[in-house]
């Protein structure tokens, strides 16, 4: 099936003079998920991940995945041609690598999934003008064309005027700023739409003159109000297909994003035109305002009041019926969408039982998921968007009788998140790459390691991850300070593989503290308010000042909930939830 | 007398043509210590640090200084006109920004004591070929010209010509490699002098082909034995000042690091030959072999004995006797000259009592020093140069009685210092960046910092500030991994200015542990064998897990010097310096 579908690739690569095709995960828009018709990766390989790239030369095919997916593309590449390359692992090329092989050759790919930096790396000898798993897929979905709607200033308290004033302000003496990623795109212009799963995007360009703006929508998405409204505002729709000819008659600088803006659309600039930096729209998103912080907060209060009324249910009704993965991750779906203003949930939920839990992005689905039984472990993150925010939680629930390492391990992780939590740091000059080795640092001492990041940004009903803020031990593109107003997750886990994943992430919304002679000193707050599995601890790997951080965190979030609980929920909570 | 000197440089200029001139403490190979020759900033500004650089216009004279001098350059330039730029503080432009303002001007300075990449900043109107200040000087010392040795292989463990055939693989096709920095000079040629006071460094250059290697030296400060040597390996010495009419004759592309080699020498080669690159030599020098990670830890154990032993009669004659800063480190000079193959001091040493320990960089003279009364802390940074290796400790020591927030800071200190000593962390992955927080972190707990980085790499009987590796937030130039062999110091503080300075520094050696499928974790081992005086804490900072790691270090310290203590010195270790 699949060697078939490669092998119909590479005649077509013959037809057109191409000798190696790379087929990555992407839509027009550099989007981190990506709807059903851009889904060609998944269709030519079998892998269903949420990154990696396909490369088919015409004699081999090869699929690159990050340390996340591993163990689950082993699997569903298996009994196919297709070499798994284990990226960042050592002696495995990386793309750039293995594609520096093949210079004198014909790189071929649909400039519009492939940005234009990286476009750029890939050579001389470049044919981007087909999409060649288009003459395959027969069964393609259409592209996703769902309405979208303006966001209300009541939640997002700035409007798209005072954003495109702050934005033109950056652009200083240049003329256009072409802008393709869909958060940037919703954030600015108070835009939200539903054609990426689990993330409120509409499919859209940009493109923003000193005077003007103009949307670029497929046509219908808005109504005829909306688009008035937006034309007071001296914004312009246009049809979404239309930039790829008006980009010709640019003859200005055009500031863009070169990682996110696709190759199709770049390269119709000189590139002399092309000023490429980050949009100035990245940072300004990152850092919440007041409005949407309270809102944020009122989600996570929310989104708290519904994962713990879920926590009370798992821990009375694990032993005493029959739960599975999928059906414990629709339940606590029914839950947040007992809550208010709750939209959909963020990303897919991770619901993990024992081993599974190892496969760090593993989610269970109608046709593969496990039993839960009394014991072990089971890890489930899961997060929610709200009309007034996006969450992202995890939480490891212990279902019964636990080893002495799964309690090590889940103390660790635990000790790990809360020292991150806690950090106290300096403004304008810590970054996340400092920061990293808090919660990282504790699971090195035990020589164990989580292969991602500690943490990402997330956006305010938008991405649930996005940037520039991020936790690592190196950063993937800036790496940038973390200001007060972003908020970040802290997730560091202990993950291992045929056995138990362990991990723990709150949301910390970053705060200011005291200013004194070295500088404004820089707190989190921890925005998620749902209790720690107790059950899990070995209190012998903590401190007393551990032991009492966690329990303020525990009794904090008690005193956020209690008013939405029931006693029988209140007692549990107070009797299991709180050291004495 | 200052404003008089500047009076002078300013008639010089005009003479000139010169608006703007630059005098920056350097000597002619970017050395961190620099010879009395080169002191022409101290002579002109009359400011005393190691660092710093003095920029006079027409109108006015700015001196910028870094977080340890603001004190002291405050101080020591009062009453002239100078104006303190202190750098790093909001608001206070960057020598650059501040150059900037001067773009349409000329801008003159020595091109021997500016960096070829630093004047390239300066913009188009240069003059580079007077030094000013040399006019003005009179009674100008002469530049050191001490003889200088070859250093045996016994202690450094590799041969000159498998440095340089280890420098010429990473040359790969290019012909010529030009070094200015000593450090680098001396290791690759395994050769020693006296030309930098506490650095045992002689004034070279060298300039390495494929087939040859030419030393560029004073004339006589070798021996013709040591030249007859040298031309074995195919290394020709030439006179020192040859270099500056060698590079005109040369063709072809010729590896630089334009950050130490001067403007003088670099920009008589054409830009395009010019490959600009850190020395392969300072990553291959910071990596310690085993014959010099032997040596350096014998001299350790014997600055060890010293330091501990001169503690003893410290810790026993307060009180007792008068004691002063300089008489104390004169006393800590003498022990351990007793020491085998002592030769010098490897830095000023900084003895410091009271408020003058917040001066972070104090060092007590004969004109200027404080009498040690029997109460408070005195902060003892100070380092030896052994033939086996260098090494750099800082003690702080307990005089007598202390006040709650001297044994608070006091511990938090020791605390940090203590966590990065036990840091678990993985090679190829973690650099001095990541790591900084993890002694930075405690600190910031408190809301306070310390100006400047948590440790800098250590050379072998070389300088004691050497790179690539470093621990700080943000790395000078490289972020360099940390890598088994390299030795790299940890000496977070607390600095409260007008009342103490704590600091507590072990060097410590990078070794490796555990390999699994994370990579090779690598620890620290600490080489640094002297106790810490227990009388500073305060216990209830402490976990029971930070007690055990402090006693478990003050242990090891005591099993490597027992031997060489006197009954007297064993029991008083034995009773004050082992928590029961």
């Amino acid at each position: 099936m699949i060697n078939e579908k490669i092998r119909q690739l590479r005649t077509l690569m013959k037809d057109n003079g191409i000798d190696i095709y790379i087929i990555p995960t992407n839509d027009y828009h550099s989007s981190e998920y990506v709807g059903d018709y851009f889904k060609c990766r998944e269709y030519m390989s079998g892998f269903t991940g949420s990154a990696g790239t396909l490369i088919v030369t015409l004699e081999e095919a090869c699929l690159w995945v990050d340390g996340r997916y591993f163990i689950q593309a082993e699997k569903e590449i298996a009994g196919s041609e297709i070499k798994l390359m284990k990226m960042a692992m050592p002696h495995v090329l990386t793309i750039n690598e293995y594609l520096n092989q093949f210079k004198d050759q014909t790189i071929g790919f649909d400039g519009k999934v492939i940005p234009y930096q990286s476009a750029l790396q890939y050579g001389q000898h470049i044919k981007a003008d087909q999409d060649l798993v288009a003459q395959i897929w027969k069964d393609r979905p259409a592209m996703s064309k769902q309405s979208a709607f303006l966001f209300d200033e009541f939640y997002c308290g700035e409007s798209r005027t005072s954003k495109l004033k702050r934005i033109r302000e950056e652009m200083k003496d240049i003329p256009y700023h072409l802008i393709s990623s869909l958060d940037d795109i919703a954030w600015i212009f108070n835009i939200r739409g539903q054609d990426v799963a689990a993330t409120p995007v509409v499919l859209a360009y940009a493109l923003i003159t000193q005077e003007k703006a103009f949307l670029y929508l497929q046509n219908g998405v808005l109504n005829a109000e909306m688009i008035t409204a937006l034309q007071q505002d001296q914004i312009f729709v246009k049809d979404y297909y239309d930039l790829y000819q008006d980009v010709k008659t640019i003859h200005g600088q055009v500031m863009l994003d070169g990682s996110t803006v696709n190759y199709a659309l770049a390269s119709k600039l000189r590139e002399e035109q092309i000023v490429d930096r980050i949009n100035p729209s990245q940072l300004m998103k990152a850092i919440k305002n007041d409005t949407e912080i309270k809102a944020t907060k009122n989600a996570h209060l929310k989104d708290g009041i519904a994962v713990t009324k879920f926590m009370y249910w798992l821990k009375h009704t694990i032993g005493k019926s029959e739960l599975n993965e999928m059906a414990v991750a629709e339940k606590l779906l029914a839950f947040r969408k007992q809550q208010d203003l709750f939209k959909d949930i963020s990303f897919t939920t991770i619901c993990a039982y024992g081993p599974n839990a190892a496969l760090m992005h593993y989610h269970p689905t109608a046709e593969n998921h496990a039993n839960i039984d009394a014991q072990g472990l089971l890890l489930i993150d899961s997060g929610g968007q709200y009309l007034d925010g996006t969450t992202d939680i995890t939480r490891t629930f212990v279902m019964g009788p636990l080893t002495d390492k799964e309690k090590r391990d889940f103390t660790i992780a635990l000790k790990a998140m809360l020292r991150l939590q806690n950090a106290h740091f300096i403004k304008g000059v810590t970054t996340g790459e400092n920061l990293d080795i808090l919660a990282r640092g504790i699971i090195y001492e035990y020589d164990l390691d989580y292969r991602c990041g500690t943490g990402h940004g997330v956006g305010h009903f938008l991405s649930v991850h996005e940037g520039p803020n991020g936790i690592r031990p190196k950063s993937l593109s800036v790496n940038a300070h973390i200001l007060p107003g972003m908020i970040t997750t802290d997730e560091p886990g202990v993950y291992n593989e045929g056995e138990y994943g362990i991990r723990h992430e709150n949301e910390l919304l970053c705060i200011e503290g005291e200013t004194n002679e070295y500088g404004t000193f820089l707190h989190f707050e921890p925005i998620t308010y749902v209790p720690f599995d107790l059950e899990g601890i070995d209190y012998d790997y903590l401190s007393n000042k551990e032991i009492e951080s966690l329990n303020n965190y525990q009794k904090m979030v008690y005193h956020k909930l209690e008013n939405y609980l029931s006693e029988e929920e209140r007692n549990w909570y107070l009797h299991n939830l709180i050291i004495k």
